[in-house]
Formats: structure tokens, sequence, C-alpha cells
């Protein structure tokens, strides 16, 4: 069912029809903008809260600036569904997120409206800057360039780094800051309360105006209060007026509070900012969800990515089941996670700004002051971890598997270098679906098995994910700790079993065969059981071993298979370049053994969004992928394409 | 020639016999510090500026705290060689840096005092916040954690994470600023400058007053000043005087600034903010290199490690050479990049507050306006450059290997993902040397030859460089480029050669021979051309191939080798796991070749500081090693330890 736009909607294929209209029919079209996305997102699911409370400030900003020659960065972008439909994308955005279909994020390859790749947050402000200081160098003095960003996603350590080189670029910037208290889960931190602070107390402008008049009507008051006021006025002009913003304390020129939801003002402040040259901000104060009633009283985290919904009840669609179903890898995880807490109290839950995404919102609200959100801070999460890990407390530290790429250095740096017994959690590690390449976790296997005192395990289901984060809680005075499993669901219906220690660095046989051996890494293990049983009715029987950790290696099991089979596959949801597959290689070849050795996993390019199951297909690890290439193994030349 | 130290800096070994001192004593145990830290590193050599600038700071610290159980965690750790020597390392201070000796920064192996181990900047606040926390949860409420952090460490994105989760985090830390307006180099950015304005204008604190003072004084002006008074009054308590000042923004109470070099004030000061609860910020102002004329009044970043100096005349001991010598590779960077700059307008350079010691300042003493210091702020660089390359732009963006760890994600998500030409240039890659594991480039490799559209370079020599450099300059619309060069000098004292175009992923052949074939990446290369020498002498003539490309790879060449070679030896500086050798077993396993590959670079696991040749040594790729396992590889039953 193609969703039909409003009537102005309809006659919009890019800012320029945009910008045919009359300021008064901007309402009208910000009704209809944002009926769409509500129709669009109810039937075909995606991102929500974030798109409507934008949808004014998107119209805005289409109409006073002039895309694509000014630059347009979004962060994180999962707000930019009003900004594909205005430029160009209305009709195909039924395909939003979908394999094949538009991106859910801004991306440069889909259309020159999309400057800037998103979908890790508080990268704007860098960007934006690096865009306006190209035009400053190249002459282009009337180009503008806007990042818009979430206050969520200012707590982001890099957008500290842009804002502190931005303050001094002399270049022009617009960083429009999109307050609405939330990053997924509520914002958290000092400078939250500081924005609140500003926008609800009598604001920041309204003491300058104050202090202003104050100055103006002290003057009436003859030479004693002159003399005070002339002895003031200069440190309060430098001082106070520059100094009593966070954002001018950083030299960037503070405008706002301005309400988000008007668009009217929204335009006026806009072309007003377009005549002031250099670095500023504009505050602007949106509701999350806004205009749907469910998302704007409701509860905002739900609604940020609801899935399909009935829009006239607000009634979210929930599969229903006639079986029992396994969990979510993430809920065996925050359920374990408390269980294993209630009996070990030394155990710390950290996650940066993903309570309900990790699941650690579950010990949030039974252990609260033992399962933190730092914020949007992975490389704080980190840190933090290490020195609790110091003190002789058992930190988890929940990171998605792309995420944790941002504290990477802090990995290395602060933990691993100094032998730290720290636990990390990966959530989505392999292909994280309909989010796209940004959200990927391809790369943590060869990221993390290249440093020193790290162990890498993955679970093949609920029961040794439970046991693998058992057995990381047990006393370990050193070595880091990593777990990685994949977004979405196990196999185990029941999979609240009792808990049981694994040897670290032991994999397990899942079955004996003969002629080939897979070896496997993690959930995806069970694609190739369900493409050992696909072969068996060919009367082939490989043998299967689950790895359990990528490393360290399981050297007896290894030396076991190369021992016996002269064929092997690897089997991974990582990248193919560094990855446990090559980790194989290498204990072959440093032991003399010689195999024909064929690995899986995920190519040397980017791959872009769509289910995961088609995902693994088009990479051909899914299970008719790995029974394929197990028949093309056994033929007497094999003719295997080489995957490089 | 050991230091004597003077006659109370001799009797203490440990923090308590410094409380032993009476508080009038402190200054002259500063001098005699002071004095210890001038005669040891101009005899020895090491950093010197930052640990001068705080003397008095050390001495006060542990004079008022109760260190180890109070934690002290310094950021960066090049400012802690006092409190090395004030805390059980005097007498093998001059062990400092050397191999096996004492390490350079703190190292909780090292020592109890040493609470967090660093070298890179920035992480101190969240260090401490962690065990801060720790500490909270734990019921220890008389535990005092502090951090002391630069101005210029302030800059780094993971510091302001770790303030905006200080501010909300009720726990006993205690951040010093130490404010002395530098990086190595000279901080930039608006924080810095927002520094200064606190500091020398009147000041926060001063304003404060003064407007406190007016409100007393405006009461006596009668019942309409009054009424001013009272409305604004609210308004000023809550806005000005928690707002007014960007730390007090984050609800961190701040006190400051104070003068760092007055050790009374500061022992009154720190005992003072001992029984304030919750987290705060000194502010210390101090100068770098405080204390001896020519560093405090000459170039503090000569003077930040200015090698052994004579600590009369101050002056910094060159080696004198009868012949020329080969240039550093960091400067044939930078002047290259300049020569390259003159003919290519889009050329832009960027370094996170790395001028200097990227050689970069070459060309920001030529083209100010194109090559930019951001300050410490790897992640933003990365993604700055990416927006410059967006619009059209060439960015050389050069990053110490180790540090790029810090910017992952960014050359993930920003650059790679998104394809952009972007040109990264990879300073000490390889060990490090003196600084140690903190600041060796040993996973580079490994971690960036896993990225799609990513091309990993390595120079063998300083024509190489240039040539690379030259090639990645040309027009190229997609594709980052990065090219990795260690520490230290080349091979080629007349390196001023012409430029020539390299084709991408092609390596070259140094030397055909027989039996064996030695593949070599970057600089290291040269080890085996001596290796190769001292081989001819008994008869043994391995091949030797520069492979230039870690990714691509050069298929020709290796199917060249895997054809002809049934032995065949890698060499590289970098780690084994997942590096360049890895993917030459990926290529031959992928193209069903067999032969007897060892590996050589950096084992799995932590490797210490000393002289660069030391560390090759200590891992068995210095030229001997590369000869004697060729050795080995060519006895008829080879007799190889396995490396892993």
């Amino acid at each position: 069912m193609l969703i039909t736009p409003g009537k102005l909607l309809a006659q919009i294929n890019s800012p320029a029809d945009l910008k045919k209209l009359d300021q008064i029919q901007l309402v009208q079209l910000c009704d209809e903008l944002r009926h769409f996305i509500i129709d669009n997102v109810s039937v075909y699911g995606g991102h929500f809260g974030a798109s409507l409370g934008v949808v004014e400030l998107t119209v805005a900003l289409h109409y006073v600036f002039n895309t694509p020659y000014d630059q347009l960065v979004w962060d994180v972008g999962h707000q930019a569904y009003g900004h594909k439909i205005l430029t160009g994308r209305r009709d195909v955005f039924h395909t939003n997120r979908v394999y094949k279909g538009i991106s859910g994020f801004p991306k440069r390859m889909e259309s020159e409206y999309d400057t800037f790749g998103v979908g890790h947050s508080s990268t704007s402000v860098s960007a934006a800057l690096g865009m306006a200081s190209a035009s400053k160098y190249l002459g282009l003095t009337d180009k503008q360039h806007i990042a818009v960003i979430g206050d969520g996603a200012l707590t982001g350590g890099i957008a500290f780094e842009g804002l502190n080189h931005a303050g001094v670029s002399d270049t022009n910037v617009l960083i429009i800051l999109n307050d609405n208290c939330m990053s997924i889960d509520p914002n958290v931190g000092a400078l939250k309360d500081y924005l609140t602070d500003i926008t609800t107390s009598k604001t920041y402008n309204r003491l300058k105006d104050d202090v202003w008049n104050l100055l103006g009507k002290l003057s009436h008051f003859g030479k004693n209060a002159q003399e005070i006021v002339s002895k003031l006025e200069t440190g309060i002009k430098s001082t106070l007026l520059s100094q009593s913003n966070l954002f001018e304390s950083l030299n960037l020129r503070y405008f706002g509070p301005v309400d988000g939801h008007d668009v009217d003002h929204l335009v006026a402040v806009l072309n007003d900012l377009k005549e002031i040259k250099g670095p500023k901000i504009l505050h602007c104060v949106t509701v999350k969800g806004k205009g749907y009633g469910p998302s704007e009283k409701g509860n905002a985290t739900t609604w940020h990515a609801p899935g399909t919904f009935d829009k006239i009840s607000g009634e979210i669609h929930k599969k229903v089941y006639d079986v029992p179903q396994a969990p979510k890898y993430q809920d065996v995880f925050g359920h374990t996670l408390v269980e294993l807490a209630r009996k070990n109290e030394k155990i710390i839950g950290i996650t940066p700004a993903m309570p309900s995404g990790s699941s650690l919102n579950i010990m949030m609200k039974e252990m609260p002051h033992r399962a933190l959100d730092v914020g949007i801070a992975e490389q704080h999460a980190v840190t933090f971890s290490a020195g609790l890990a110091t003190q002789g407390l058992v930190p988890f530290c929940n990171i998605y598997s792309s995420f944790m790429q941002r504290a990477y250095d802090q990995v290395i740096h602060d933990v691993c270098i100094q032998n730290l017994p720290v636990n990390f959690c990966l959530d989505r590690a392999g292909f994280a679906g309909a989010d796209g390449p940004t959200h990927h976790g391809a790369y943590d296997i060869a990221y993390f098995r290249c440093i020193p005192n790290m162990i890498v395990a993955a679970p093949m289901n609920e029961q040794e994910l439970r046991n693998l984060m058992y057995t990381a809680q047990l006393p370990r005075t050193q070595k880091a700790f990593t777990i990685r499993y994949p977004r979405g669901q196990g196999v185990m219906p029941n999979w609240r079993t009792p808990f049981e220690k694994i040897e670290i660095g032991k994999g397990r046989m899942i079955r004996s065969g003969e002629q080939v051996a897979i070896l496997s890494l993690g959930h995806i293990g069970n694609y190739a059981v369900e493409a050992c049983a696909a072969l068996a009715k060919k009367g082939i029987y490989p043998a299967h071993y689950d790895l359990r950790f990528a490393k360290p290696l399981d050297a007896e099991l290894l030396h076991d298979v190369f021992s016996s089979f002269k064929k092997v596959l690897t089997v991974e949801d990582g990248c193919l370049q560094g990855g446990v597959g090559s980790a194989v290689l290498e204990f072959m070849v440093d032991h003399g053994y010689q195999a024909k050795v064929v690995r899986l996993g995920i190519p040397d390019e980017i791959i872009e969004h769509g289910e995961q199951l088609e995902l693994h297909r088009e990479c051909g690890f899914d299970p008719e992928g790995i029974a394929h290439t197990i028949e093309l193994m056994l033929e007497p030349s094999p003719s295997l394409k080489v995957i490089q």
C-alpha cells in the first residue's frame, strides 16, 4: 500500500518546489509531512519520534537555505525522514530500510542533498566545520554550512572537539542544537541539566536583558551608582555576556532558545542567522514524537523506532506466536546480568546511552545504583570501566560492536596494556540489519584479536551466552573478556539454563563427521547446523566445531582438526580480512599443517542494509551458502571461486 | 654518573617521609626536586618542561593526600617525574625510559602509587571518576580521587565525556586543571582562549565578588533599587553564579585560578578541598619548564623533551656527524608536503596537536592557512578531513599510529563507508622506542587492512615516502590512502628525489634469490637487506621483495613468489595477529598455494620501552634475527619454534 501525500507535499519534488510556496502555506505543509511520516512508519516501520520532532525545522531549513549548495548535515540521521521526503525521495520512501531500498540514514551516494553519511552520533559539527573550512579556503563566502545535532549527540566527545575548533575557526558554520532531552533513551549528564536550566529557568537571554536594563536604569541614580556601573560594565560585558553561556565560552555566538515547532519563527530566525558571519549556535527546543498523540505523550523511547503500529489507536503491532519463542540475545544479557549481580556484589553494568537497546535497563530498574548510563560516550564508558576494575569491581560494559570502534584506543590503552579484567559485551555483532553499514558489527573480531591481553568469545546460543557471562564474572585478575553476540533472537525458548563455567579458549564439537570440518564462531554456527542437516540428506556428513573463542584459539581442537581433515571451512559473521578464519590460517601455517581452507564471512566491501538473512545470503554464509560451499569443496577438482 | 639528590630529597623514600617535613621545608624540597629532575634529564634525556611545571603541585598533593590509598591519576603522565621520584623511584630514576628501566609514564605494574597507566592524553577524568564511583559504591567515603589534567588534554573529547558524567555523579573526585597554555606545542582552540580569559581578565571570582558587592551596596539606594535587586537576585544567584563558568555549567564546583608554583598556598587549598564533597575542579596556573631559565623563558616546545643538554649553558646537545645523515621520516613528510602543496592547491595539512612531532610545522610556517592544528582531537581531525574531502580538497591528516586508534570509528564511519579520498600519514608506526607500549604503533596494519575502501602502504625509504605522498595527492575520487612510517631516520642522505607515481598495490623486487623469499613491508625491509648481505657471506641468497602495500596486496608479485618458492618469510613491524603476514597467508590459501611461511613481527604481548633496535631484537626481527630465521628455515628439518 503506497501512502498518498497531502496536496502540497504531492507537488514537492525538491526544495526548489518548496521555495515556491508562500510562507503562510508552510504550516499546512508541515502537517502533511508529519502525516506522511506517520502513515509510512505505521505501515512500514522505521525510526519515528526523531523525525516527527524536526518536521518544522526541516521545512524551515530547506525553505530558507539554498540546499544542496548550502551544506546541511544531520547528526545521527534517524531524524532525516522529512529531509528525504522533501528532497526527491517521497515516492520511494516506502522502501526505506528495505533490502535494496533507500537507507534509513542520510547517505552521500543516495542524494546530493545528503552531504554527509551518518548513523553514529556526534560527527556533524566536525563534518560541517570541515566543509565550512573548505569553503573559506575556496573563497565561497556565501556558502552556508549547517549541522543539526541533538542534545544527546552533543555529549559525545568528538562533538566537543568540533566545538572547540569551531570557536576559533572564523567559518560560516551554524550549529542547530535540537534539544529534546532525549537520546534513544532519556539523555543523561550534566550538559542535559544545563540545557534544561537555560531553557526553563529565567533564561540566559532574559538575564542578559535584565542586566542591560539594570545598567540602563542605574545611570539615573546619580554619581555613586554610575561609578559602580562603570566599574562593572567592562567586566560584565566581557565576562557575563561572553562567559555566562557554555557555548559563548567556546566563542560560539549563542541564539535561542526558540520553539522548534513554530515554523514561521524558525524561518525568520534562520533568515536572520544567514546574514550573521562566523560560527554560531541556535538552540532549538523540540519534542520528540511531536504531533502524534501516542508518541508525543507516551514513552519516547518506545516511540523511537516502534515498528509498525495502528495509527488510529496508537497500538504497536506485536507478533503473536503459537509456540514459545527464543528470546533476543540482548534480553538474555539483561536478565542474566541481574541474576549474576544478585550473587556477585562486585558486578557493575555500564552502557553509553543504550539502556533499552542493550537491555541493561532491566538491571537499572532492579539495581539502579549498580547499572549506569553514562551518556553517548563510548570512550568514557570504557575508561570509566577500567577505573572501576582498578578498585576490584567487575564491570560489564555493554557497547554495540560498531560503536565499540569509537572506544578502540581506550580498550588498547586503558584496559589491555594495563591488563585489567574488564568485561565487554558487544551487542549487534555481525550484520545489524536494516540500520545498514554504519551499524554492522563487521570488524570487531579483527580489531580485537590483534590486541594482547584480550579474550574474544562468541556464544552460539543463549546457554552459551549465559555461561560465558558466568565465566567472565568469576574472580580473575587480568585480561579483558569480550563476548560478542548478534542482534535478534537466539535459538532456545527455554533459555534459563543453570550456569556452568567454560574453560577459556576451549571450543566444542557440535557433530563428528568426515571429509570436511566446519569451524564456526558464534550464533552463525546454527546456520552450519542447518547446512549439515541439509547435507545429511544428500549423504554428506561434515564435522562441525563451535570455536567459541576467536582468541585464544583452542589449540587442542585445531590440532585434532588439522590432523584429521584436509578440508576445513571457517564460518564467521565478521570481516574476512584478519578475522577468525585468518586466525585459523595463522595456526595452521605456524604449526606446519596443510589443508584446503575456505573462509566464509563478510567480504572486503561495504554491505548495505537489509534483513540479516538477506545479507548473510548475499555474502554466501546463510545455511544454503554454507551447504553449497561444502559441496563445492568436496568436488574432485574444486571449482571454488576465490574470496578476496 | 648517578645524580646526588639534595639533603631533604635524599631522605624521602615515600610520601610518608614527605609528610614528616614541616610545611616550611616544602619550598626547599621543591627546589631540590626541581634540580634533581634538571640534573637527571640534562644527563639522561627524557621529558622535561611538563615535570618542572608541576613540582610544587606534586609535592603539595603527596603532602596533603593519603596516597596511595587516595587515588592520584596523572593525565598523559610525562609530567609525573617528580611523582616517581617522591614515591620510591629516586634511586632508579636514571633508568627512566631505558630498556628494562623504569617507564617514562606512570604504570600500574611499577608502583602502587601509579594508579592508572597513561601515555595518551585526556583519560584521567574518566579513570578517576571510575575509581571514585567504585569508592562510593564500596562505601569508602573518606577516599579521595584526584585527576591532574592539562589544558591541552582537556580538549580531547573523552575528557569532556568524563566531565559531563562527573557533574552528575555525586562522587568524591577532584579535577586539577594544570593550565599552562601548552600541549607539546602551544595549545589551540576556543577552550584555551576561554581559560586565558578567566585567568587574565577580571576573573570570574572577581566578577562574582563585584556582583555581590554591588547587590549589597544597591540595597542602600532605596526602594527602587531594592526592587531591581530583588528582581535580579534570584536570576543572578542561580544563573550567574552557576552558569557564568563553563565548569559550573557542568555542575562541577570551580575553584581558582591559583598560582601553581606557590606550594604553601597549594597545600592550604588542597586541604580545604579535601573537606568539600562532590565533584570539583581546581584551576591551577603553571608555567611549563618553570624554574630553569632556558626552559622557562625559551621555547616550550623545544624543552618538552630536549634530549640531553648542558645544564649550565642551557645548550642542547646535538650529535655532530662527519658524513651527511639520512633525515627523519617526519621531516621528509613535512618538506615533501610543502613541495606538493606548492603545486597542488587542493592540499590541506591537518594535525591534532602534533605540529612539531609530525613536522607539519614546516607547512604551517610557509602556508599557515593550509596547515591546521586542531588540538588534541584525533576524532575531530579525521571527520574534519572527511568534511574537507567532500568539498574536493585533498587532506593529508597526520596522526601517530597509536593515536589513530582514537579515531578508528571516524576512519570507518566517516571516511571508508563513504569511500572518501582522505590521505592519512601514520607517523611512529612500529615501535615508538623510549615512550613504550602506549606509543608503539603496533596494530595499525591489522586494524586498517580489515576496513573496505582503504589503501595501506608503507615506504621502505625516503624516496618511497615521497612517491607514495605524490601518488596520494594525484586526482582520485575514492578510497582512503594510508601511509605508515616509523619514528626516526630513513636511509637516504640525499633524499630529495624527483617524484614518480607508484601504481597502487604494486610491490617491487629488491633482489632475486633462491630457496626462500623474504616479503617485507616498510622501512624494516632495510633490515632484510642487511640480513641478505650477511647471509650472502655464508653463500645463502634469499630473494627479497618489498610489498609496499599491505592492502591491496600485489597479486602478481605473490603469484610469482608462491609459484617459485616453497619457503617464504614475512617481516613487518606490526602485530602478528592479523598483520600483513596474515594477509599473505590469506592470499596463499585462497589461491591454493602451499608453502612453509614464517611470519616475523610483534608478538601477541605488550612490548615495553627501549631503543627501537633493542625492541626489534627482542622480537627477533632485527637484521640478525631475520638472518637467523632464514638459516633455520633452510635446515633440512626445520627446528623453528612456532610464533603464537
